[in-house]
């Protein structure tokens, strides 16, 4: 049989990379692990999430796991170099992809507007106080500036599931302004609950500089890292067809709930555990 | 010296109940835990609340307290008979105390409107699930119902500071219009975070029910009924003037600063502690 690739995250949000890996990589099964008993991640310390980050990653690899992707942005941005120290398998965060995706937008929306353009990141204050991002991106473009903007609101937001309406609406925009005020051209979404969010920041963002803002998500950039990771060799292939393993630590059934809001599908199975 | 009362939340919230209860009683030291690593409780499963609050509760018998307050309304609600089976000191919690209060603001309103009026609860969705105001109520009065609802952007709004303008009055008016409809006519602020919105829970609610509201906040009610064990000889009486200890799981720094909105006074040092 082969191995699963392992994948985790604070709570539901990283399912968006799921959803990307099942259409990038039929052929892989995946252990997901959400821990719901402990999310939000975003607004805790870096020590403390290094601590919970530390116990997903042995459950995961408890299990046989032959490759660990966080599917937290909050996460990758403050325990990826921290665990790829300490296990012995290939570890992708969502930080990198998600980088390398914007800094190529953000070239294609220089040439096409004529003069440079930044890019703009929201995210969570555990993402955005890291520097996670600006890091990631001088490792690829020394001439592309980055700008952050941390959006406590919008994960409460989407697990509410109020994503449409005048209130996530008015909070996209204050998160927004400051960000385009400062000059972002391309938006990164630093978060994997945001994609729910993407039709308004898309409107507002366009509303707000006059025309369309490219948004990347960083759940298919990852997805495709991933995809080359084992097109490469690095990760060995699956063959079992689709498969998917839901771990979670708290409120198993109103995860299988919103899972499908996230998967696009019917409710996976969730089995709880403790951590 | 005199034993220090315990006093517990999920994180900041409770130190609404330490303002009531420094207030009440000026003599009495205490120590506060609230436990920010793992902070909200309110939208965790029952079993979950009481592991962590067996947690939080150890801490402190740990620590010689004389009596154990509990500040956090999603505690209070699942957790309050088992804590008090399992530890040999007087355990209060803010539900008893809140619905008390309810009960005498609705038995006051109804004279006043010369019809009955409901009790209406806001609270995490812990609190409204667990049906515990429902269930203290019915223990004072027979006559009086209450009508419950989950309000759980509230708690990410107050945490955000985000407390006046347009986005806190829309979110509170979408959760009190049902209230109201349904024949609230008093209302529970049954999270100590809601507090901090008590002027936009009053200029809405006055303006849906066309006069004003009454509001009971049981962190009063609290420290009230704490101030009653002591004058009846259930808890010792403290003697060391106002001493405040304040012990977190995670980010104390930024702990101490919010704590000064919730405690009207200079921000209180703060120790982090593991659990």
């Amino acid at each position: 049989m082969t191995a699963p690739l392992g994948v985790f995250d604070s709570g539901l949000g990283g399912l968006t990379v799921v959803h990307a890996l099942t259409e990038a990589l039929p052929s892989e099964p995946i252990v997901y692990l959400g821990d719901t008993a402990r999310v939000p991640y975003g607004t805790r310390s870096a020590e403390t999430v290094v601590r919970y980050a530390r116990g997903c990653a042995g459950v995961l690899t408890a299990r046989g796991v032959k490759a660990l992707v966080i599917a937290c942005n909050t996460v990758s941005a403050v325990a990826v170099e921290i665990l790829r120290a300490e296990l012995d398998l290939p570890v992708i965060g969502v930080v990198e992809p998600g980088a390398r995706a914007a800094v190529a937008a953000a070239e294609a929306e220089t040439a096409r507007r004529g003069h440079p353009v930044k890019i703009g990141v929201l995210g969570t204050q555990g993402t955005i106080n890291s520097g996670a991002y600006p890091r990631a991106v001088s490792q690829l473009s020394t001439r592309l500036e980055v700008v952050g903007q941390a959006a406590p609101l919008l994960v409460p937001l989407v697990e509410e599931g109020w994503i449409e309406g005048q209130v996530p609406e008015l909070a996209v925009r204050r998160y927004l302004e400051p960000l385009l005020a400062q000059g972002a051209g391309v938006l990164v979404l630093g978060c994997t609950h945001y994609p729910l969010l993407a039709p308004i920041i898309a409107r507002v963002a366009e509303e707000l500089a006059g025309h369309p803002v490219p948004i990347v998500d960083s759940a298919h950039a990852t997805a495709t890292e991933v995809a080359q990771l084992i097109a490469a060799g690095r990760i060995a292939p699956g063959s079992v067809g689709p498969r998917l393993e839901v771990l979670v630590t708290d409120r198993p059934r109103s995860f299988a709930e919103v899972a499908s809001l996230f998967l696009g599908e019917r409710a996976p199975e969730v089995t709880q555990i403790d951590l």
